[in-house]
């Protein structure tokens, strides 16, 4: 199951908006077959390793971190192959969260005679499509807060200036994150100041997230950098008509959502990202709405790259969130991870308390 | 010299005024003695280890961390107990940077026909010293800027709390931090708002620091809990002599410095506490007292525990700075250590342009 896993990483920066899935056959104490699934409307992991097996198959057992499909979605059911190979057992690390299968495909084995169990390195499985996972269960995508900041947590300036913070290997992991994320999230603010393209370069992809802008009062400008290429989604609290032509002409989808105080419904937004099957959002914004997420309970994990510097208190903070008046009120955080990256420390965290 | 190194490391929480010295006694390949400083008054580690050799120490060879000392201080001097006992060599880890010593006891033994050598693990040995050494060189102690803060960099909330952010590892760790420096320094911010002690309860001593305020207009209060015992140094810019005498009636030693616009100047605090023969200063303080320290380059040493919440941007700054107009002027650190101290993060760091 661990070598699955492993080849179920393989797809982290492909499968979107599928899970990531890998497969193991073993006959006689032998890999005789090994596959992963790469990207939608492709064959899934189980075909492509029934199909790679060196030797027969009859009577093999297989290791799949996902349980086997049941259903006919864009290719056929994998558990119905599965029985049809005439394996003598399937090992699965966990069940499928989408309802069309939810343990249908393991029914669905055990129908046919086959040894079916699951659970085996399920937490493993689970941490790879922890944003499918999020999606099917919650209806909303699994969301990560990146964030570039000093040691006394500015992110920049006062003036606006924040090019570069962080090191150039802490920029690099940064595209890294965004290669694996199905979505990057902005809001106008970093729009307006740093115009950014906010697309995967200083690392290889066959694949480049979807872009979001956060635009309340639909601002952005049909010039800037992120429309030029690329799909982008907008979201709205208004907007007149001419403003939506001329973004959508240059291939941009604009949402406008119902809103309070001239602010997009958060909660809103991440249900509608979920309806179009994105899995794991990075939101790579200000303080503004790295803030409203994190206060509406939208941020499951944060990815702070802490500088070798110090900039002061006068500089502009990480996360603007509403007063304090009792530490028994802070955002309470889980360390998951810390290590170096080039010059700079990478922390990771879980939030304690989302809306999940 | 490892050896000479981890026996001059007993002497982290007492030595001081005096540097950690270990001392190891080898003939025929054998270790015969070993000694180290305990405090000052007590033998030099050269004279423990002599006196503990096992055999004749005669043409034995001689580990030392610091150079033997050449003169008569509070004991006599130590090159000529190794002349007297007729070792044969000594490896000397760094000269002593004292300029009543400063070679003059490698030159001792060189004379008396002893070979004397210098620099072995000369790094670690100034490490372990850093604050005598800069004491002696620079005439002003090693300065540890300790901080307990969120992630997002805020030490307290906006209505002061800040009981606790960190937890208590963190805080038994920051006893240690206390315990191996020769005073603690804080302002009157933190003496108002928390009236702390500052001495170390959480992790046995047998030697508390000296407590040190900078108290610009002579505000602090006769019945503050730091006042009540141990030794306490008030450095003021004015104060009327009632207040100065109901002060020191406490058992406290007032100085007052020249200041520019009513605060103290930071550099003749330092000079003076150099003079008390202070080595390692903790600044445990707020964002006030913290950045005028590290923008009047008075600040060597990071120690920052960051604690896994977020507090948000209106909670108070780690450090207030004067506002930054480029990142070019950032204050640039270079990270030195990062590890979990419960479930806290503490990253140290060394300022990289200080005064020395």
């Amino acid at each position: 199951m661990s070598q699955a896993l492993r080849l179920a990483e393989r797809g982290l920066y492909t499968t979107s908006p599928n899970p990531r899935v890998g497969c193991v056959i073993v006959k006689n104490n032998q890999v005789i077959g090994t596959g992963w699934h790469e990207r939608a409307g492709l064959p899934h992991a189980e075909i492509n390793a029934l199909r790679s097996a060196a030797y027969e198959v009859k009577n093999a057992t297989v290791y799949v971190t996902l349980e086997p499909c049941s259903h006919y979605g864009r290719t056929p059911p994998c558990a119905q192959a599965l029985i049809e190979a005439g394996v003598a057992k399937v090992v699965v690390a966990m069940q499928d969260p989408n309802p069309l299968v939810a343990g249908k495909g393991i029914a669905l084995l055990q129908q046919a005679g086959i040894m079916a169990q699951c659970g085996l390195l399920a937490a493993q499985a689970r941490a790879l499509n922890i944003g499918f996972v999020t999606r099917m269960l919650h209806q909303r995508p699994w969301v990560r807060l990146k964030i570039a900041t000093s040691l006394d947590g500015k992110t920049a300036l006062i003036n606006g200036e924040s090019q570069w913070i962080t090191g150039e290997a802490a920029r690099m992991d940064g595209h890294r994150l965004r290669a694996m994320s199905c979505a990057v999230l902005t809001g106008m603010g970093t729009v307006k100041r740093d115009n950014p393209q906010l697309s995967v370069r200083l690392i290889e992809t066959t694949r480049q997230p979807v872009r979001i802008v956060l635009d309340n009062r639909l601002e952005i400008s049909p010039d800037a950098k992120l429309l030029q290429s690329g799909r982008v989604l907008i979201f709205s609290a208004q907007g007149d008509e001419d403003k939506r032509k001329a973004i959508e002409e240059k291939g941009a989808c604009v949402f406008i959502l119902p809103s309070t105080n001239g602010k997009v419904n958060l909660n809103l937004m991440m249900a509608k990202l979920a309806n179009l099957e994105i899995n794991e959002v990075l939101v790579e914004a200000g303080g503004g709405l790295g803030g409203a997420l994190l206060q509406a309970g939208l941020v499951d994990e944060l990815f702070v790259y802490l500088a070798p510097c110090i900039l002061g208190s006068q500089a502009q903070g990480m996360l603007n969130l509403p007063v304090l008046t009792s530490l028994a009120n802070k955002h309470n955080l889980e360390f998951t991870d810390f290590r170096m990256v080039g010059k700079d420390i990478r922390v990771t965290a879980r939030i304690v308390n989302t809306n999940l």
